[in-house]
C-alpha cells in the first residue's frame, strides 16, 4: 500500500495542509496574514497530469531550447525530440481535412452559399455543414448550447455509437466536454464526498484520475497492471485490492479503466472486459471506462470493444450497471487536442443523478461548439461513396499505419538495450519500457536527491535532446523503473530517437555497470 | 445575515450532507449500499449559474413549446421570448464577420494560400490568419497549448490590455480559459481552503460566484449593493461585513467585484473603484475584479475603467495588491458565448502562487484554441485603415447602439408600471426591476409554496411566453422582490415583450391588489 499511502498523504484535508503565506518579507506586515490555503494544489506535482516534465525539467528543456538556438552547435544534438505528450499535430501530424473543412465552414457559414466556397471545399462538407447548422438551433454557432451539448448532434454521436457497438446509445445519456479530463473531473466531484470513499485506479496510470482524485479530496485504491502478462489486468488482483480497502473503511464507489492502457499501450481482451463487467456488476461498482484511445489499436490480433457493448451482449442493462465511456477528440487517429472536444456517454444511473450530472456540466454553461462538433464528425466520418471518403481514408489510414510502424520501431529498439525490457504497444500513443538500473546508478541518483527513474530521464535529456516522462509521473510496482515514450514523433525523426537513445544507454550502462 | 445563513446551510461539507440511494427500491438490494454522495451539487438548485430557469421552469417553457408546436393558437401567446440568459446569438444576432473569418482561416489554413479565398475572405482577415498560425508553435491549431495559452497570443492580448489601460501588462500573467467560469473556479479552489475562508460577494450577484464558494466548500461574505443609489457599492457597507464576518472566525480572503454589474446593470464611478482598491489595499483583501462587460456600458456619462488601470493610476503596483481581472468573449458587443473563450489577468501574487494557478490550469491541459484565438482577436480588432475597419466598426456600433435603445425601452416600460421601480442599466446586458408585490400577491405564493417573486415570473411565463429570472436567484435585500431581465432580444421584438408585459402586470396587479 506504499502507494496509496503517500497519495494519501497527499490529501489536503488529510491535516498535513501547509498554508503559505504570500509575499516575501520585505513586503509590508499587514499584507503578511494574507494567508493562501492552496496544499490543495501544490501537492499535485508528482501528480502532474499534462505529463509535462516537472518544473525544473520544464526549465532544462526551455535552457536547452535557449541554447541550441543562442549557440547552434554547442550541445551533443541540434534539436529537442519531444517523447513526451500525448499530442501529435504539436509534432507535425497533420489535420484531417473532412474536419477542419466542416469547422471553418460552421465558423464562417455566411460563405457557404457563394460560388467560391465549391472551388475551396468539398461538396460533402458544405453539405455537413448546412446539416450541422440545421441541427443548431438558430443556426447560431456563438450561442451556449445546451450543457450537455447540442442535441442534435449528440443524435449524430448516439448513431455512431450504435454504428460502432451494435447496440443502442441514447443521446440523453450524452454529455459533451472541453476533451475528456473535464468529464472525468465531473464524474469525481459526483462520487467524491470524502476520503472513505475510493476509486479503484490501474497502476501505472495516468495521472488524470490520481491527480483529480486528490482534488475532490477522496481516496485512490490502486491495483497493479501485471507487466510479465503485457500489462495484464487480472480481477483477481481487482478483488484482493477491493478486500483490502474494505478493510480499511473506504467505500470503494467505481473502477477506472484506462483500454487501450496508458501508458501501457495494452488492449483488453474481450474476455478479459466481460470479467470486469462481472465484477463491477457484482460488488456494485460504477465502472469509468477511459476509451478515449478506440481508435488507436496497431495489431491484427486486438480489437477495440467498448465496455457498454461488451455489458449489453452480455445481456445487462441500464438496471445491472452503471457506466461511464469517456472518449476525446484529442486522441485516435486525428489527435485534435487543441480543439477540446470529447463526451462521456452515462449510462445505468437514475433520473435523479442524471440531474445532478446536468447541474455540474452547467456550471461551466457549456463545451464549446467547435468540440462539440468535431466529437459529432469524429463518430460520424465520411461513409463510402460521400466525395471526402477516399482522401478521409487515404489520411486516417496513412497516420495509423505510419503509428504502428513507429510502435515497432520503437518496440525493437528498446528491447534490444541491456536491461530493458519492453511490452508491446497494442493500442494507444505510449510504450512504457522497463529499465533495470544498475545499483551504482542508483545509488547516484540518491545522492543527487532524484528518483533513479528520474535520473535517468534527465541524464537522457541532457545528453541527446530526447525528452520522455519518468514511470514515476504515473506509478509503478516499487523497486521497477519505467519511462514512457510517446509513438509520436513523424516517421523521419524516429531514427534519430532510436539512435541516440542506443548510444546514450550503452554509455549509460558503462558509466554505471556494476 | 439570512442570506449567508442559508447559504451556508447549503455547504456540503457543514453536516447536513444528504446522500440518496441511486437505484429504486426495485433494483436487487446489493445495488442499494451504491450511494451517492452528491448533495453538494444537488444544494445548488437555488444558486443555479445558467441562469436557466429552475428544472420545474425548464419544464414549463419545455411544455409552452411543444404545446405552441403542435396546437398553433392554443395559447394566448404565439411564441416564447426569452429574456433570461446572456446568450445574445441564441437569439439571433450576428457574428463579428472579421472574427469568424479569421477563425475559420485558422481552422482551415490549407486555404489560406489558395486563390479562391481572396474572393471569401477579406484581405486583413487572412493576414490576420497568417500572424497567428505564426504565433502558434509549429502552427498547429490543433495542439495543446501551454496551459496558459499560446503566448503569441497573449502577447497580444497584453497588448490590448496596455492599449486599453495606458499601463503595461505582462503576458505571463495571463491564462486563457473556456470562458470566464474556469477561472473564476480555479481562483476559488487557490483561495479556500476550508468553510472558514471566506469572500466577500455582491447581493444581488450573478451566482457564478456563489455556486463556485458552494462547491468549493467556503463561506459567502455577502455585501448588499444599494438600489436606492442605483445599486451603489459602499465601502462602508464593505467594512461592516468584513467586520462581522471576521467576528465570526472567518478568514476573508477576496473581494469579488462585478463591473459592470450583473444583474444589476450599473457602472461603477472611478472615485468608487478607487476607494475599493484602497479598502482591498488596506485589508489585505484579493480583489476578483469580473469585468466581462468591459465594452458594453450604454450611457454616455459613465465609461469603463479596468481595476487595474485605476490601481495603476494611484500608484499601487504588484507589491500593493492581488488583483485578478476576468474577461471572456461571451459577453461585449460580440457575445461568443459558444465559442468558449476567456482569460484572467493575475497580478500582485508571487511567483510560488502563479505557479500554482499554473498547475490547477494545467488539469485540465488547456483552453480551446479557437477561443484562445477568439480571445486576441477581440482584446486585438481591426483598425483605422484595415480593409475590415469599416464593416467591423458598423457591426459593433450598430448592436452597442441598439442594445442601449433596447435597454432604455425596457427601463421606460417597467418605470411605468404600478409598484415597479428600475434603474437604468448603465452597462452589462440586464434589467433587475423590483417589484412591489401586494400582500394578496405574496399569500398566493405562500399558499403554492413558491416565492414570490418565483411566484410572479411563472405567471407572467404561462400568461405571456415572456422568460425572466426571479430575483431569488441573484439574491435581494430579504423582503424585496425583483426579476432580471436581459435586453438581448432582437429589437423588433422589444414592443411584444413591452406590451405582453405591460398587459400581463396590469391583469396581475388587478388580481391582487390589496
Amino acid at each position: 500500500m506504499r502507494i496509496r499511502g503517500s497519495w494519501r498523504d497527499c490529501h489536503p484535508r488529510s491535516g498535513n495542509t501547509k498554508s503559505i503565506v504570500l509575499f516575501d518579507p520585505a513586503v509590508p506586515p499587514r499584507l503578511s496574514f494574507l494567508v493562501f490555503s492552496y496544499s490543495l494544489t501544490s501537492l499535485l506535482l508528482p501528480l502532474f497530469v499534462n505529463c509535462l516534465p516537472s518544473r525544473v525539467q520544464r526549465f532544462i528543456v526551455q535552457r536547452l531550447q535557449e541554447e541550441l538556438k543562442a549557440k547552434p552547435g554547442s550541445l551533443p544534438f541540434d534539436e529537442i525530440l519531444y517523447c513526451n505528450i500525448g499530442n501529435p499535430q504539436s509534432l507535425g501530424q497533420l489535420p484531417i481535412t473532412f474536419f477542419r473543412e466542416v469547422l471553418a465552414l460552421c465558423d464562417h457559414p455566411a460563405i457557404l452559399d457563394k460560388a467560391e466556397a465549391q472551388g475551396l471545399f468539398s461538396a460533402d462538407s458544405i453539405k455537413r455543414a448546412w446539416q450541422i447548422l440545421d441541427q443548431i438551433p438558430g443556426r447560431a454557432t456563438g450561442a451556449y448550447s445546451h450543457s450537455q451539448g447540442i442535441k442534435g448532434l449528440r443524435d449524430t454521436i448516439a448513431a455512431g455509437i450504435e454504428a460502432r457497438d451494435g447496440f443502442p446509445a441514447n443521446p440523453n445519456d450524452l454529455f459533451l466536454t472541453d476533451g475528456a479530463s473535464p468529464a472525468v473531473h465531473m464524474m469525481m466531484q459526483l462520487l467524491i464526498g470524502s476520503e472513505k470513499d475510493g476509486l479503484l485506479c490501474p497502476i501505472p496510470q495516468y495521472p488524470l484520475y490520481s491527480a483529480s482524485i486528490a482534488l475532490h479530496g477522496g481516496s485512490l485504491v490502486p491495483y497493479y497492471l501485471d507487466e510479465e502478462t503485457g500489462w495484464g489486468l487480472e480481477v483477481s488482483e481487482l478483488k484482493k485490492q477491493l478486500k483490502e480497502a474494505r478493510s480499511k473503511g473506504i467505500t470503494v464507489k467505481a473502477l477506472v479503466v484506462i483500454n487501450p492502457g496508458n501508458p501501457t499501450g495494452q488492449v483488453l481482451a474481450e474476455e478479459n472486459q466481460r470479467a470486469i463487467v462481472e465484477f463491477c456488476k457484482q460488488e456494485g461498482l460504477v465502472l469509468l471506462a477511459d476509451e478515449v484511445y478506440q481508435e488507436n489499436v496497431y495489431v491484427p490480433e486486438k480489437k477495440f470493444h467498448s465496455f457498454k457493448k461488451v455489458a449489453r451482449s452480455m445481456g445487462y442493462g441500464d438496471n445491472d450497471l452503471c457506466l461511464v465511456s469517456f472518449q476525446s477528440v484529442s486522441k485516435g487517429y486525428h489527435g485534435e487536442c487543441g480543439k477540446r472536444g470529447g463526451y462521456m456517454e452515462v449510462t445505468g444511473f437514475s433520473p435523479e443523478v442524471r440531474e445532478q450530472i446536468y447541474k455540474l456540466a452547467s456550471v461551466n454553461l457549456c463545451s464549446n461548439i467547435s468540440g462539440q462538433i468535431l466529437a459529432s464528425l469524429v463518430m460520424s466520418p465520411p461513409k463510402v461513396g460521400d466525395e471526402s471518403y477516399e482522401s478521409y481514408s487515404a489520411e486516417k489510414d496513412g497516420i495509423l499505419k505510419s503509428l504502428a510502424r513507429r510502435a515497432k520501431t520503437l518496440e525493437d529498439a528498446f528491447k534490444s538495450l541491456e536491461g530493458i525490457t519492453c511490452n508491446k504497444a497494442e493500442g494507444a500513443m505510449y510504450l512504457f519500457p522497463r529499465i533495470k538500473l544498475p545499483e551504482k546508478a542508483i545509488k547516484a541518483a540518491e545522492a543527487a536527491k532524484t528518483a533513479p527513474d528520474l535520473f535517468y530521464c534527465r541524464r537522457l535529456l541532457n545528453a541527446t535532446g530526447v525528452v520522455v516522462v519518468p514511470g514515476s509521473g504515473f506509478g509503478q510496482v516499487p523497486g521497477t523503473w519505467h519511462f514512457r515514450c510517446t509513438i509520436l514523433p513523424q516517421e523521419d525523426k524516429i531514427p534519430a530517437i532510436v539512435s541516440r537513445l542506443t548510444a546514450f544507454h550503452k554509455s549509460f550502462m558503462d558509466e554505471y555497470r556494476n
